[in-house]
């Protein structure tokens, strides 16, 4: 049976955050300091989950699952300036069991053509508590079917 | 009778902690981001409950408490740059049964004559948390006798 | 003679932020951090800036002016939570030759009532740079006469 | 002919700095944000250069040069919690005409037996700027000579 044209819509496998350098994700290079890619790119992974319907920090799912990162990176291809506006695009790269592998390109919007200063990656693993331990745990169905990996031509890397 | 001279070492009034400014707390001006001053006012506090045997994130004393924040603020003379070698000198103000001020002053080490760069405030409240809920508390005795009120003259503000 | 009803528009001494917070705006308190606050202020004044058509980093004027933290204060009486979205309210409290000192209101507007959460200041000094030494300038009357203080009203204590 | 002894102090391969988790450093989770690893890394990375006699900011040396970082991530298999003791070990991997990567492993001290929590990449490239215009430079042989890549065995992933 062929696939509704209606669930590219809901199951998204990709998400796309517009943010604006803020003062102190600079520092004295005149640059957005590299650590803030990272924040960068796990604030796209949480409006990602709550366009989603569901925040990072689960409420309603019993039991309550949090998202380790346990793998993170960025390759810098040029620099980012104060309010510069850039385009953080998360794409879902592999969906296990136990964990979501991203891949992200940032893009310098306020610049034309738009050009693309970098890449990451995250994973993250599903884990719950118990006694104070964390423990890996399977995907909660409701979020792990709301979720798909994207296909392989928008991962590959630009030329 | 003459106040033994262990005293001023056991129930301290004051602390030093000496740190050198790193990357990430300058922004695109060259200079310290001026939220990193309120961080270097907590890392001062936090050390000085160590200095007295405690974390300021209690362990070992029931019920646990917390100290949140209640008012932070500080006057900027002069900047500070990466790698400056900064000493964040804490004074005891106030000391009541439910809350601690400090005040910081800020100097600049590697400069002669040592320059005093900035003061701060920081006003802290003792709580315990029940049923999610904070709440103002004694100060635990085992803290509050170990904490003393600096004398005026060191609290003076500098000509 | 009346003052016309564009003039409120056109120089306002007033501005208001909205912003979400985000996860490494908390720390194990499960709270925000209370330095975030004045990462939280100075977002506030930098869109305010840009609503006046300038940059706080200033382009398009000769000589090019600085804007310096000299003070910054806040006063927190109730904590903010991930993904809490917090209203930053900007208010001119007044306009010197030379510097700016503004009032800042946090509200949490995702609970009903709206719940003020903190007030907080900020005095900012005008500065040019020469030979690597800051100096303080008159505010250029380009940005001067775009800037009005606000009416006392607005800057009272809420009871 | 056998190499001088004196040579693996003065030529180093590697750096260790130990620091304490801070306040800032942790989020809503208890643990250390992931992005705070990246500046635990610079961090070793700039003490390394100091104990090199330089400062990454260089200066006495012409023309001055910097170090954007082009890439960088982490691997993460242990949490770090507020006031945890962490060695922050630096080894140098490879060192080309215009770049260096860096390996860092991070150990959790304050836990008998010590246990590595995480490793880290770090690839930084020097560059000369002119014109405001960054370009790739040859790394100063001054500070070339002083570093040296780290035998394979120490940079062997643990089993």
């Amino acid at each position: 049976m062929a696939k509704p044209s209606w669930k590219a819509e809901t199951v998204p496998c990709e998400f796309k955050l517009v943010r604006q350098v803020e003062f102190p994700d600079t520092d004295k290079s005149g640059f957005v300091h590299f650590s803030a890619f990272l924040r960068y790119m796990e604030a796209a992974e949480h409006a990602f989950f709550r366009s989603l319907g569901y925040s990072i920090w689960t409420r309603g799912i019993e039991p309550p699952v949090g998202w380790p990162r346990v793998r993170a990176g960025c390759d810098l291809k040029h620099p980012l300036r104060f309010e510069d506006r850039v385009e953080i695009h998360l794409l879902v790269r592999e969906k296990k069991d136990k964990s979501i592998a991203y891949e992200f390109i940032f893009r310098k919007l306020n610049e034309q053509p738009v050009k693309e200063v970098g890449r990451g990656t995250l994973v993250v693993v599903c884990v719950t508590r118990a006694q104070g331990k964390m423990k890996s745990a399977p995907i909660p169905a409701m979020i792990a079917e709301r979720i798909e990996v994207a296909p392989p031509e928008l991962l590959e890397p630009c030329p």
